[in-house]
């Protein structure tokens, strides 16, 4: 039964690749010219376990025609929403056989003939989750993409549309902050923590960082600091924080969440009245809890945030355009930096998933697909 | 040990009542004309169990000055809060000794010289949240009232500024809700579900309403049917509750939780996209859980509503009056009926605190305190 049961999976595979492959090729067949570009991705015709359905599949790639470019795709990074993506276990559903990947930096490299805003050399980034960003190459229009300076650093540029926008929004959408006021957030190592804990600073707020006790967490609290932090402190040291008690510091007005469960509990008891606790991830697997008594006579206001719902609504708005412009600023002057990372071949790409999936180091890594490095 | 503590506790309380008296005495030492009235209330000296600490204490009034008016309490109900508050249980402190109870409706009986809005004749309820209204008579200000029509009958009167005003502002703050949208609760059997109920059928609202299961289920589903309830669902109904996937019933934008605990979860799993859920109460006693994809993926969000803060913000606001005047228009056209009740004299008070903290019958009943039928 379940060798029949494997027989029948690894057939649906192979056809699903070869219905790819029959995408492709009827694509040339439209009378296109072919280049000589051959395009490697990193696909899946199925859900599941990424180590087990990610194949890499090469394509000559047909040339641009109209408003269509051809992209030479420099980097893109590994996050846990693409490893949920790739396990069906994310809303978000590309229709398969799928590209994996949901953000990454291009150049352009060939243009179609009605193509406007775009030159060979542009960079650009996807401009919609789920577009596929795991390939060396790529033939999409140009309205798919959104030019970006040059001057920004080519991770930086990778790993713009996810994490760093999600910290900017959650810090501005929710709650009025002025120069001086307090956020407290769990996850504080997280990628998007460590853009929390930068903007916090460049925009003069104070943040109170929460993490996991762990080995080496003198090492991660220096980091941590050394990044903006206000305060580190661990899970444990939580549950006895008098900084509020003893009027040190301003009761946070903003609660950021990637936790739930017990941890997320205990920092919703240090926000001030009529605060928000915005959740944006779930790591331990468990609801958050709120204790009455907080919603009813603390006014404590919890909601959720996802990053691709607010691009979707607002996937051409002039809001974005300006917070992408403000965080590419900020970039460049390096007064934001892109979280820890390990840049590694895109042909490595199953160490970059496994190590995803369970994170090594002090901090965790956020690891960076290299296209051109192969 | 536990011998002296029960005699500092009794000596405590002595203290506090001649604390009490003091005050009366005091104000009688003005030289206001002593009446031949006599003030019976219930009072509470320290906080703890009603049925121990509260206690009635008689005295003498004093003639009303300036912009004093004398009232004659005709009836205040039992409600939750009340006996949170005595036992300190409760955010809202009064300063001790303190006269039992948060609503009721009185009578004017007697006008101070610069007494401008009140005449004698006229029905009032008290104006902010613990003014102490278990008592036959009491002294204030005009300023302390609010004149209401003498058309609204005695119950409806003593019971309007809590339930019906926590049902009204939960349906109308949070989701613009347009007839023909649905509303979930749980609790629909509690003096603030009943109005729930009705105020959704008065707006064109459809209510699915949760009750916990037990002896007479059909008879309090046959009762909240009558009094408007589109569906009346037991909680393991609610569970595979298929009316929403069937789009017999368009899914609720909002939903009304005074349990919490795996109820809520259970609620909250049939709300709308974007939907809010509403905490007021929490009769399980346990926090409330939130499923971190609802929040994010369906965007759900979780707030808090707590009647004594919205009409403190608002004591003196002209949508507090327009509340008012439309529940009591409704109320008059018996369109708004109170909730089960029982009325009971005054002076069976300790039967009243007793089966409001364990409530008998199939679906509770609200206590009425009558002071005027001793």
């Amino acid at each position: 039964m379940a060798t029949t049961l494997v027989r029948c999976r690894e057939i649906v595979r192979k056809v699903s690749v070869i219905a790819l492959k029959y995408q492709f090729d009827n694509c040339m067949s439209q009378g296109f010219r072919a280049q000589s570009t051959v395009a490697r991705s990193l696909v899946y015709p199925e859900y599941g376990e990424p180590s087990k359905v990610i194949q890499q599949l090469e394509q000559p790639l047909a040339a641009p025609k109209d408003n269509e470019v051809v992209l030479r795709m420099l980097a893109a990074p590994v996050n846990p929403a693409d490893i949920n993506t790739i396990q069906g276990a994310y809303p978000l559903k590309p229709p398969l056989p799928a590209v994996a990947g949901n953000e990454g930096v291009g150049e352009v490299v060939a243009t179609g003939s009605a193509v406007k805003a775009l030159c060979v050399g542009d960079r650009v980034v996807p401009k919609h989750t789920g577009w596929g960003t795991w390939r060396t190459h790529a033939l999409c229009r140009e309205d798919d993409l959104i030019k970006i300076s040059k001057k920004l650093g080519i991770i930086e540029a990778a790993t713009l549309t996810v994490n760093p926008c999600t910290a900017y929004r959650m810090l501005k959408d929710f709650v009025k902050l002025k120069p001086g006021d307090t956020v407290i957030q769990n996850a504080g190592n997280s990628a998007c923590g460590q853009y929390v804990i930068q903007l916090c600073k460049v925009w003069g707020l104070r943040s109170i960082n929460i993490v996991r006790n762990r080995a080496k967490i003198d090492e991660l609290k220096c980091f941590l600091t050394d990044l903006g932090a206000t305060h580190v402190i661990t899970e444990e040291e939580t549950k006895k924080l008098d900084l509020f008690k003893s009027g040190t510091e301003p009761k946070p007005k903003l609660a950021l969440n990637a936790v739930g469960g017990k941890n997320a509990m205990e920092m919703l008891r240090h926000l001030d009245n009529g605060g928000y606790m915005v959740t944006y991830g779930g790591m331990s697997r468990e609801p958050v809890m709120l204790p009455t008594s907080a919603l009813i006579f603390k006014d404590i206001r919890c909601v959720g945030y996802w990053m691709s719902r607010w691009s979707k609504i607002n996937v051409d708005s002039d809001e974005r355009r300006r917070m992408f412009d403000e965080l590419i600023g900020l970039m460049v002057a390096k007064q934001l930096k892109a979280p820890l990372h390990t840049v590694i071949p895109f042909t490595q790409f199953q160490e970059a998933l496994s190590n995803t999936i369970n994170p090594k180091g002090f901090a965790g890594t956020k690891y960076i697909l290299d296209f051109q490095c192969q």
